[in-house]
């Protein structure tokens, strides 16, 4: 199966544009699950388990794995175990490297069973090149970033067009294997919208909303196709650290329903859907 | 000890310029360490002893690292073990991500033991700063890499200035800790002539000669500070490989001394050291 329809049939049958950020932080981890064996991994199970039926994809932010340490690759191996096949997985690792080096990366993440990474485009085409070649897997080419910091050279213009907006529009050349996708922030709504226009079929993983300030309802508006469609709303902080509490996989999963319902009220308004 | 200071003490007690890159691939090692428990590391510990005297830095680029699967960030903290105390190590991983998770890759690095990271700018100053908060650990910022790609954004003109100068400039106000470098490709030695000149006193990892094709003169000659210093010029495949018989740790001495002396050489040409 191919990335674009794996990520299609995810959210339609689920109903769901709600991508979950599994971004274990050891520290703000609920007491309940220290005492396991591997208190991350416990942590993701159960809120997998809590949230599956609602998202059409999870992300897993490399950052925390690498700062387990030695166990850090294997917790995100079991943690892919844990998903259903069915869902999107996203190696959220914003990597990029000259091509023999990419070539690396793309075994590494591919290998360990992510169905679609996010790159960087600094290093050009033939950084992000290893990451295409499978239709069955997918990148997410960063464009606009939901951080303070997108300012200081996304937004810098070439001639008088935004560099973001280059990329955006390069992106969509360099889709000929129809698994490429951008990564625009959800603190950005107006802009959301412009990357939209110049790419109205690829998919757009939209982080930012929640602990972030992201606009929701502009997400959904702007970052959808015109079937109402494509577009992946990520929350992480929000959804998993619901509750510090022994009720956090419950918590998490009241937290990722109304996102869910909230995203799909949106849906209904600006889609008809 | 500084960053700044680890670097020029390296650099002037071995009186060397010269970086090795231990990208190690599995499918490259000679056949000579295939039967040790771990081949990446045994190959790896084995180039160490033969060039430890020739270098003033070894860099890991993360990719081959990870492509190891589960085993890869131990061999790293095992490769990182072999370095003597005295010798810059880079981990070559050209992170970046928001605040929140570029914390956490920070951490990832420099708990494993790196001196110092490569990081893409793309997402701007909050992607970076959580590398540069401690001098003792120093960051080398992408500005003009040495890949094909580096043409499709980092050339674009932000006015009259390529996105690369502009990178460059910015990394200087951004170096208030002095642990502030920059990655500038052999293969552009003009270029490199303009970024030395904008950042007179940043370090400047040099990648590209050897098997990429860049051009070693031209590298000491526009990289070097004015004191002939602080230009790290990288070698990987072209070292490492130089032989895949029972001798590649020789072959990989004698192919870092002529490097080394070639380095030299020019040191000598241009700044009368």
């Amino acid at each position: 199966m191919t990335f674009l329809s794996k990520l299609t049939g995810a959210q339609r049958n689920q109903q769901t544009l709600l991508c979950v950020g599994l971004d274990a932080d050891p520290k703000l981890l609920p007491s309940v699950v220290k005492q396991a064996s591997n208190p991350v991994l416990e942590f993701n199970r159960r809120i997998i388990e809590a949230t599956q039926d609602l998202v059409c994809a999870y992300k897993l932010n490399l950052a925390f794995y690498e700062a387990l340490g030695d166990s850090g690759w294997e917790t995100m191996r079991q943690t892919l175990a844990a998903i259903p096949g069915s869902i999107v997985t996203i190696g959220d690792g914003k990597r990029g490297d000259i091509g023999n080096s990419s070539e690396q990366y793309a075994k590494a993440m591919f290998e360990l069973g992510f169905d679609a990474v996010t790159v960087n485009p600094y290093m050009g085409f033939d950084s992000i090149e290893p990451f295409l070649k499978n239709p069955q897997r997918g990148a997410f080419i960063l464009a606009l970033t939901s951080n303070p910091g997108s300012k200081d050279f996304q937004r810098l213009r070439i001639g008088r067009v935004p560099l973001y907006e280059k990329v955006a529009a390069t992106a969509k050349k360099w889709n000929k294997n129809k698994n490429v996708g951008l990564v625009a922030g959800a603190t950005h709504p107006k802009e959301l919208q412009r990357i939209r226009k110049l790419a109205p079929t690829l998919p757009l993983l939209i982080p930012g909303i929640g602990k972030q300030g992201g606009d929701l309802k502009s997400s959904v508006r702007f970052g959808c196709d015109k079937h109402g469609e494509l577009a992946l709303i990520n929350a992480s902080r929000s959804v998993i650290y619901a509750s510090s509490g022994e009720d956090f996989a419950a918590a998490a999963r009241r937290e990722a329903t109304k996102l869910r319902d909230e995203i799909r009220r949106y849906q209904e308004e600006y889609f008809q859907k």
